[in-house]
């Protein structure tokens, strides 16, 4: 038989879960031999591994699967934990189960016995290798090759939910939240746990269930909401994901009565205490809390002339005797800044406030730090305060949410832009010192490491609005658990499991996404500026929307040149919180890469880059490329139409479509915008207006 | 005693009519002998004159006041309709009774009997008499003089409510509505009878209701809610106020279940009939349908391939059995525009579509026209289609709610702006076919006419927000009687009865206001360009707010110029829309005002002005000298407090000190802009950023 089948994602719903194939007659029989499977229960979550496995195999094979305590000599599959199953220890060799670490397992193949084994030293572990091998056989895949011991890169993979209680869900771009509505906690559990379930598939195990900003309500979520908030618990553990939850930092004047929030009161610190307590009383293995504090106007210790390490460390107290951390965001910069003061720099902020605090943090404190110093844009430095604190707990936050990225009507796969943060080598202890080894814990030691990031899900029936941007969520799990896979790598994946492996279509939808970032960055902000987009909502092109606001995101475009001169040399100073190496490459115009030249300097329009061209005729190309290639997407896309469940064929092609039209408004507002600031032409001759 | 006293308006609800003063143990002697009134009450507007002169009369006298049918031989005040008062018949000459037309009145004193008479044709004459001589009598003046006949220029003198029934007002800025909330009629009579006092004090006889943009609930103001639509009839009914209804086109359809609003079928103009029908059952003196259709997403006779003689002819068709018109709004235009296609000019749009309809509608029907072909702005030509079609009625529509002029935040007096409205010369017959002329009737001999602006009222304890735009509620109703009124006396009128006249507060105030329309324009849009404002909301500078929308409303500055084209010789051809001596005007730039240089014309930042300065640096020092002269508004205001009530004075600084600050941004946003666009620097070298 054939290993290319396709499959029809039709609404979405499956994601990359769905196990269907199109040739409904034929039954992949390679897999039979395996429909046997061998477990002895004694958890939860090992129960999830063996109901997932068990179902994936019937849906895969069409054959029924027995589950039993052992195989025997039949061929099948064998779970276990090592030191607990006797089975799984013959299996596998004390080596290589020595080498399985919390969460890692192994998995193997025997020729003799064709028997396939998984080992994990905790059942979360045996879900992880479950998942794997289902990967592997719905996709058509050889498993009798296995023999592989795998172990997630960082400890934290975590989910950010900015789900409000009255429904709404924060730069969310996929209809509302799944978890309220109506400033009530949902009651669709399965929809709950089925979010769970496709986190879990690409190896998430935490999440925060309320949105950063926590308003009044959601406060109460810590209180009287506790009852369900363990009962959501209670489904995220079944998938061995832990619930953490925002909190309100004014909580204890909020929900408490108390006259402050001041983080050196004893009041405040025993009510701290106290809610700590009662939400550990309910959910044992509760993660902790997540913060944003003294930014954009949530209350925190600055009230109270405390720093951060002060507030962050009175909950790491409360959290502590539980197991529990304190994960604090660093987003903080002053979004009241007059826009006509151009020494103050946002990009300055995170670094400024908190590298002074560094060692003042409790060991169950851990920094979430945006990957870059603004705001999630389409191109930017990477935050130079990753790795700047040797002594503190620090993760990476991305955005899967795509605010600033075309906000899931255009497509944009950013696992490329995700893999150029993380190679990002920032030589803060020689060169080779990436992005990703000081976020997986391995240059400073730190005990608590991770990724966080903004979820891109709601009520829609695809999860995620755009069919396409469901490759952002799997792909951000699988990086998580592995930095080191490419790009290339997890596209193909997330193709074979949602589209199938049939050509053209495979070839094709792999071409969208690997293209899909430089195309949108083309004909939008351009060289690294950043923003020029409609105040507020963040959607479409404003070039001047944001350019006499409060926030801190500026262009300084005039008749003569555009950019922010961030140098040490004569600018805001920015560039010298990266280490050496780093700032002598973007303080120099002759080595500062195109793409972030506008955001180190300010430079005339005629200013010749790298690649020769100008930078007007930079904007003009790009912009006028750029509309062109998004207009292909649809032209490609159209072509498929043949291969593919007409129900997604049309979902990504009304998406596709807008953003085809959309493109040409932001090729034409920003073309014209430059031309009417520069007066200088086209070489070409294009239609600006 | 001093004829110069002063009033404390203290929260402001009184506005001009507090009769009340500061030396609160002198009373005005001199007024005394008038404290008896001869009426024979006839009907209920009559009752309210009366009562009007006698709670004004003891407020200002603070004596007692007798009403009885006859003076005999007292001194006093004589009221009465000609032919059914023989007292009043015998008072005045049958020649002057001859003059005082519909809703005019005869005003004298008598040297011999000491009485002072009021004689009118019909009892909203006698109302109107009655506040006439409270003017007076509040600002301390001289009676012993009165002698003239006063009748109203402008037959239609409406008000326009913008107020939706969930309680907001469309572009309102002085709290919410007084007549709605939560989607119901407010039961606030009192309130609203108090609004009809203030209406009637100066010269209002026609009011509209809801906001002509008609949601799904207002439409039911025809219907369900009808019963609450004939008391707030009743209570304007008092105050000799017609009341109309803002209609839904779409009504047939949403209220009557009809599949069609085509006003060609025969089964829509019956339902049109039936429902015109059921109105005037309940509210007799019913005024009509004021309707905007086919504007800004509204729906009307285009949708059935009709125009708008055919939509409006439907109308008033229904409701001319009662008397009642239709007041049909011109303001049409595409507010889909391309931003790209510079051939479509909105400001063209209302003279295109129904200048070609003159003679089309029912004599019933009444266009009204705003006063610029744009919207409201600061500064506009006016509109070409006034007296342009002098087969139709027409009614010139002005903005009291300040929208594009500082939303009560700052203080504008408009009168000086629509006087300049109604003294412009059309030249449409000859040399001195001013607009006022047009607007009364005079010219085109239409028979009905008149002024409708929209009101700048709502729940705020002072009606207006700011107390200072009372002036404009107060000035609109004056001008609405008689245009001949100039703007200074309309400000001193309203000073002296708002804050009195003792010096120095009364010639600050008067400054004030007399300076404040140029000193708004100066720190605001230049040259007649317009809009340059925050979208949506249209409160604070953002040049490039509406440059790329498709609201038609575009300044099209590049490095080089600005303006936007509109001769015929080389742009959108609206200048030949004015009659020709006009026309000829706007078309050269050696004869268009610098005022409006914009507006007609896209010049070089270096074009001279007939001012002598250049384009450019007439926008950097009107800016800076408009926002300096803001400053000292709150300036000189403060050097006023020890003469002023505590919270009138509180109430008013505080705006005053919002718009100097507000004005510093807008001067550096607009001088910025035009900076970095133009890279030509201020020849002062003030700070631009």
């Amino acid at each position: 038989m054939s290993r290319y089948f396709e499959y029809r994602p039709g609404d979405g719903y499956e994601a990359w879960l769905q196990y269907r194939r199109t040739d409904q007659g034929t039954k992949l029989k390679q897999y039979a031999p395996y429909c046997h499977i061998a477990a002895v229960i004694q958890d939860e979550v090992m129960r999830t591994a063996v109901n997932e496995l068990s179902q994936g195999l019937e849906a895969i094979t069409g054959h029924l699967v027995d589950v039993a305590e052992t195989l025997g000599e039949s061929s099948g599959i064998l779970l276990g934990i090592f030191g607990a199953s006797q089975a799984i220890d013959e299996a596998i060799h004390a080596d290589v189960a020595g080498s399985v670490r919390t969460e890692g397992y192994a998995i193997q193949f025997d020729g003799r016995t064709e028997q396939i084994a998984i080992g994990a030293a905790d059942s979360a572990g045996l879900l992880y290798g479950v998942f794997h091998l289902l990967r592997i056989m719905a996709a058509g895949g050889d498993v009798k090759s296995l023999n592989r011991v795998e172990n997630p890169v960082n400890s934290l993979r975590m989910i950010n939910q900015w789900d409000n209680m009255d429904g709404s869900v924060e730069r969310g771009y996929a209809g509302s939240s799944i978890f309220y509505h109506d400033n009530r906690v949902a009651k669709e559990y399965q929809r709950i746990q089925d979010y769970a379930r496709l986190l879990a598939s690409c190896g998430i195990n935490a999440i925060a269930i309320n949105n950063v900003n926590v308003h009044r309500v959601e406060s109460r979520l810590l209180t009287d909401f506790l009852p369900d908030v363990t009962k959501l618990a209670a489904i995220f553990r079944q998938y061995a994901i832990k619930l953490y939850l925002s909190i309100n930092y004014a909580s204890p004047m909020e929900l408490g009565g108390l006259a402050t929030a001041d983080p050196q009161n004893p009041s405040v610190r025993e009510w701290w205490r106290e809610a700590a307590a009662k939400v550990y009383e309910a959910i044992p293995d509760f993660g902790g809390f997540l913060v944003k504090a003294d930014s954009e106007h949530r209350p925190g210790p600055f009230t109270y002339g405390r720093d951060h390490a002060d507030g962050a460390n009175m909950l790491a107290e409360a959290v502590k005797p539980y197991g529990g951390v304190v994960i604090w965001r660093c987003f903080v910069y002053n979004c009241k800044q007059d826009w006509r003061d151009r020494s103050t720099d946002r990009a300055r902020a995170a670094y400024d406030h908190f590298r002074p605090l560094d060692g003042r943090f409790l060991d169950n404190v851990i920094l979430q730090i945006k990957n870059g110093p603004i705001d999630f844009q389409v191109r930017e430095p990477v935050s130079p305060l990753i790795g700047a604190m040797p002594h503190t707990n620090q993760m990476i936050e991305f955005q899967i949410a795509q605010e600033y990225t075309g906000q899931q009507r255009h497509v944009c796969y950013l696992v490329p832009q995700w893999k150029e943060v993380l190679d990002f080598d920032t030589y803060l202890q020689e060169e080779g010192t990436p992005v990703k080894r000081i976020v997986d814990g391995t240059v400073h030691g730190n005990p608590c490491n991770g990724f966080a990031a903004v979820s891109n899900i709601g009520s829609d029936a695809n999860w995620t609005g755009h069919l396409l941007a469901q490759a952002n969520l799997f792909g951000y799990g699988r990086l998580a658990w592995n930095p080191e896979l490419s790009a290339e790598e997890i596209a193909k994946e997330w193709i074979r499991l949602t589209f199938g492996s049939r050509e053209p279509l495979f070839q094709t939808i792999y071409d969208i996404l690997m293209n899909s970032w430089e195309i949108y960055e083309s004909y939008t902000t351009p060289l690294g500026v950043g923003f020029m987009v409609n105040p507020d909502h963040h959607y479409g092109p404003n070039v001047e929307g944001y350019e006499y606001s409060p926030w801190g995101t500026y262009h300084y475009a005039d008749n003569h040149g555009v950019g922010v001169d961030r140098t040490t040399a004569t600018g805001t100073g920015y560039t010298s919180q990266y280490a050496d190496a780093n700032k002598q490459r973007y303080e120099s115009l002759a080595t500062c890469p195109d793409e972030l030249l506008l955001f180190f300097h300010h430079v005339p329009y005629t200013h010749k880059l790298h690649s020769g061209k100008t930078v007007i005729q930079h904007i003009y190309d790009t912009h006028f490329e750029g509309a062109e290639r998004a207009g292909q997407l649809l032209a490609v896309w159209e072509r498929m139409r043949e291969q593919l469940d007409e129900q997604a064929y049309r979902q990504v092609a009304d998406r596709l479509e807008e953003q085809a039209e959309h493109a040409k408004e932001w090729r034409d507002r920003i073309n014209t915008y430059f031309y009417r600031r520069s007066g200088i032409p086209d070489e070409q001759g294009r239609t600006i207006y």
